[in-house]
């Protein structure tokens, strides 16, 4: 097991290398929750994750033979740019086994970084396989994502950052996929602050640490499904099993359709952008998965590495649900005059049209009509309800999109 | 003329209201400018900008019958929420005038910090000399956005934080609009340390203070145009133009489309939500229009209130420019399983597609053919060769569309 001695070991050893990322207060997210809401956000963290931190603690360990030698590892995600960055930082030679449909963005961060990067096969278990294989065939040294007590230790480090930032931390609220943080973050912190409370939060389509703990031993999932890609693992380490059975004082869930509103929030307000698995342990107690009031929680956002693509998609989402955006079908007759009406209706209260798409094929659509699909941008409910005022008003017939 | 002392007072009034935001290293900015980049993370100031720190200022200093009777202001933008909420927090209640074509995010969010929004005019003008009419009439204080002693003392203090973060700062970017950021900034820093340089950034659709330096004198703007709306103010102050001559070092530039492509470059790799004005300073650095190899710059990034919508356009555009998503307009006969060949194409080369869609009625297509535009995802610019190849090489007549 990882003891305090080892974190504060890996603490000094990080300490050059990493950056003490900042702890911020969010006033929003406080009156949201009725507590003191704290946000770590290791979203800014080199590499845009915590996984720099393990990586290099366990890389700076090795003897000057194995460093001669190299790393491996596989990972479609954080882990993979955290290993090829710490490879780099200590001139160790990396590579990394991500499977082919790995994300563009991550292959490149992480060629950039130093690694090379072999693609091999259709899922992480086949391309893990494989790195495995040429670690062994040439006497690398496999840098495990989180069943490790030096990477541990070194994810451990951000618990004693959070205690340098903050004395009198309630509760802390950490995502779980292999459980390499939570277990670093428990230890620390117990030591530090023996009352503190650690809750691990895991994905509603990946929980298998609370599924482990349940059967009382590290058991694999047979599917999984989240966009939480980065806690998305199918088998807990038993090492990591050991630790959060024994540091952490409950594991929960949030849905994705909770982590993505969380995404949205944090952009909209907190001005952060943070990806779907950095993202769970804020979802849980902005969502009201679990409520601490009048407390100090700190939630770890631990890490940013999202694609951008998904972003557009949490945000036009988040504006929809926020009553920010707004789309309405309006059936007529297929007549000249009739798109002007629509949107002399719209301007009128002062809306600002996002699109419009014609739709003549649907069979809900009667011959010799069209629906017109509206998107425009509002304040709020409030004008929401104007529109719908002034659209039967004017005879239009609508139908509100969600 | 403001000195240090107005913005060390300054400071003691606002150290238990304000967020002192982070300064952070970026490794990868740095690294594009062969420079120690650091960015100072005012985006991260609650209501999303620095204008809480002068508006408090200003409101707290006011005797207690001025503040009895309330404050008011004009503004479409950061101003307004930092006024209602400074107000707020000092118990003094606010009323905020902003033309009728406001964004609603920013309505929604200065009604949220509890003032009372009042929509007049067409322009910002037009609510500007409501909002004068309607002080005089109700005997209330206006809060002006920059051309004050104590919102310029109140800026400063972000020149304090700054110096404390880092004490041998070479060269600080800062966005100018009125002025009254980059007076207050100047003003702490070269009484810290004198030999930092200051430079100013405008927006190129938007150079008031730069051709009323050239003037001689406050010179307004007939027109204007940038995305920055933080920094499109068309009449600079005598009080911050009278700053600016004596303090600031230079003055400069940058266009819409460098101040998006550091937007997407901030989102991508920093992690960080920040709005068009807020970018400007980092975008002068980054896009090359000024250069200091070795030196410690800061780039201050003003705040991060962007309409979310621009945003998810500036992520497309980014990826676009950056070859990480790309347009194709492939022209073939109008017949079933000609579709399919473009997408087997596609999808042999590993490329995830994003979206497609058909036209048959341009007259650059010949009748009986249809083009069908495909946007993919990709690696970067050699997987486009690759497409381009395959596409020529299956003989589909492609036009790559930027």
């Amino acid at each position: 097991m990882v003891d305090y001695a080892d974190i504060a070991a890996a603490y000094e050893v990080l300490r050059p290398v990493v950056k003490q990322t900042p702890l911020e207060r969010s006033k929003t997210f406080s009156e949201m929750t009725e507590a003191d809401l704290y946000l770590k956000l290791e979203n800014l963290q080199t590499t845009g994750s915590f996984k720099l931190r393990g990586a290099y603690n366990k890389i700076h360990r090795l003897n000057n033979e194995e460093k001669r030698r190299g790393v491996i590892c596989a990972s479609a995600g954080n882990h993979a740019q955290g290993v090829a960055h710490a490879a780099t930082l200590l001139d160790v030679s990396s590579t990394v086994y991500m499977p082919r449909y790995a994300p563009p963005t991550k292959i490149i961060a992480t060629r950039s970084y130093g690694a090379e990067v072999i693609l091999e096969g259709e899922t992480y278990d086949d391309a893990h396989e494989a790195a495995v294989g040429h670690a062994e065939r040439d006497g690398l040294t496999f840098v495990p994502a989180f069943n490790d007590p030096d990477v541990i230790a070194g994810q451990g480090t951000i618990g004693i950052e959070m205690h340098r930032a903050l004395q009198d931390i309630d509760v802390v609220l950490v995502p779980v996929g292999g459980g390499g943080l939570i277990s670093g973050v428990a230890v620390a912190l117990k030591h530090l602050q023996p009352d503190v409370t650690v809750i691990g939060v895991e994905a509603e389509g990946a929980q298998a640490m609370y599924r482990s703990l349940q059967q009382g031993e590290p058991t694999p999932l047979t599917s999984m499904s989240t966009i939480a890609d980065g806690i998305a693992v199918k088998h807990p380490g038993m090492l990591t099993f050991e630790h959060v059975r024994r540091y952490v004082d409950d594991m929960i869930t949030v849905t994705d359709e909770e982590i993505a509103r969380t995404l949205y929030m944090l952009m909209q307000r907190a001005k952060l952008v943070v990806e779907p698995a950095g993202a769970a342990g804020l979802a849980a107690v902005l969502c009201g998965t679990v409520s601490y009031p009048s407390e100090n929680i700190v939630a770890l956002l631990s890490g940013g590495n999202i694609n951008l693509l998904l972003l557009t998609q949490t945000i036009e989402r988040g504006m929809m649900q926020h009553d920010l955006l707004s789309r309405f079908a309006v059936t007529v007759p297929d007549r000249p005059h009739m798109l002007g009406r629509i949107l002399d209706t719209l301007a009128e209260l002062n809306v600002n049209v996002q699109s419009i798409s014609h739709d003549r094929m649907t069979t809900s659509v009667p011959i010799g009509h069209v629906k017109i699909i509206v998107t425009f941008q509002t304040l709020g409910a409030e004008q929401i309800s104007q529109v719908e005022r002034a659209l039967r008003e004017r005879e239009l017939p609508y139908e509100r999109l969600q």
